[in-house]
């Protein structure tokens, strides 16, 4: 059995931000040279998330309005008595900051149009940004 | 350490529709004849979605018109400019497409009204749907 | 490779309630000693929710707030002519019952801000809560 850790460090440049890990991910695991197991992409912040689909950049765009939906950043929030970014926390729980991707002979069993994308609610910050781990053969 | 993977295939009938797959995988797991371990079920597409949940025809009705309400199918999103489906898309990422269920003895330890429910936002399609791998003793 | 079990069983008092399981859950981490694997959450019922996020009282109101955005109680939902919590299930499906969780070293891999809280949807009731598991070295 392998477990395997790797982090991806990165910043965000803007209060709202998609940013495609999907190259990253997958030079990972190939450098890791695995076989058959899980990957978890998980993020360790309350104001992010990370979810799968297709990087296309007008669909990025609905993606980022149906987080605003979701939580706009102008409602009058409980926690924005004591802090100023409620809809972000808010939008880290409707879209959770992990996902489970299978890997099978050490190829991520994602759809062709599947990317994995972190999202960024709380920016622009630097962000200990990603845990990629392995659990596996 | 087993790592196994299976795959269900089946067509949608419907533009949004509930498939209980929960016998399926249940045969799949029986077969197999594992011990404990984790299920994941992935379904490699950018415009579907599995929940647990009671598959009571009322509610898979109620469950239906909820990802309607997160993305109605009629409002004017960037994607459509080159496609016809970002509301599938956004249902995908707001219910996104996999599960991850316990599995113990044998048994996946889902509880008495939890059924794994397959959701098509973007049918009628044959869809190469679900994933099915087991990760465990 | 080990994999265990525990489970957390707990009554809750409210109609919808938020209960941070984060420090039982690290306990049992602690007293099993394990090294590097994942950690599941998984709670066997179609009306509750499992959510990582800041323990903040405010933004605790604040959830709870989205989640009757999302679901709110009082609508005629279909699954209400045979029973009367149709909001408590759609609260369940449009936030999972369930969170997977890195560990390192012994650790859970949370950030700073992140606590692990389950959510009553369909309160107060005796729960046989949550099932934690570790699948690791």
């Amino acid at each position: 059995m392998r477990v395997l850790f790797e982090e991806l460090v990165f910043a965000t440049k803007r209060s709202e931000q998609i940013v495609d890990i999907t190259g990253d991910v997958r030079a990972i695991v190939n450098r890791w040279g695995v076989s058959n197991g899980l990957l978890v992409l998980f993020s360790p912040h309350a104001t992010a998330s990370i979810v799968l689909n297709e990087a296309e950049p007008g669909l990025e765009r609905d993606i980022l309005n149906l987080f605003r939906l979701i939580a706009p950043s102008d409602e009058d929030y409980h926690h924005n008595r004591i802090d100023n970014n409620a809809h972000a926390h808010l939008r880290s729980v409707a879209f959770p900051p992990y996902v489970v991707i299978p890997v099978r002979d050490g190829k991520l069993l994602l759809g062709a149009w599947q990317r994995i994308m972190f999202v960024e609610n709380d920016g622009p910050r630097a962000r200990r940004a990603v845990i990629v781990q392995y659990v596996g053969e």
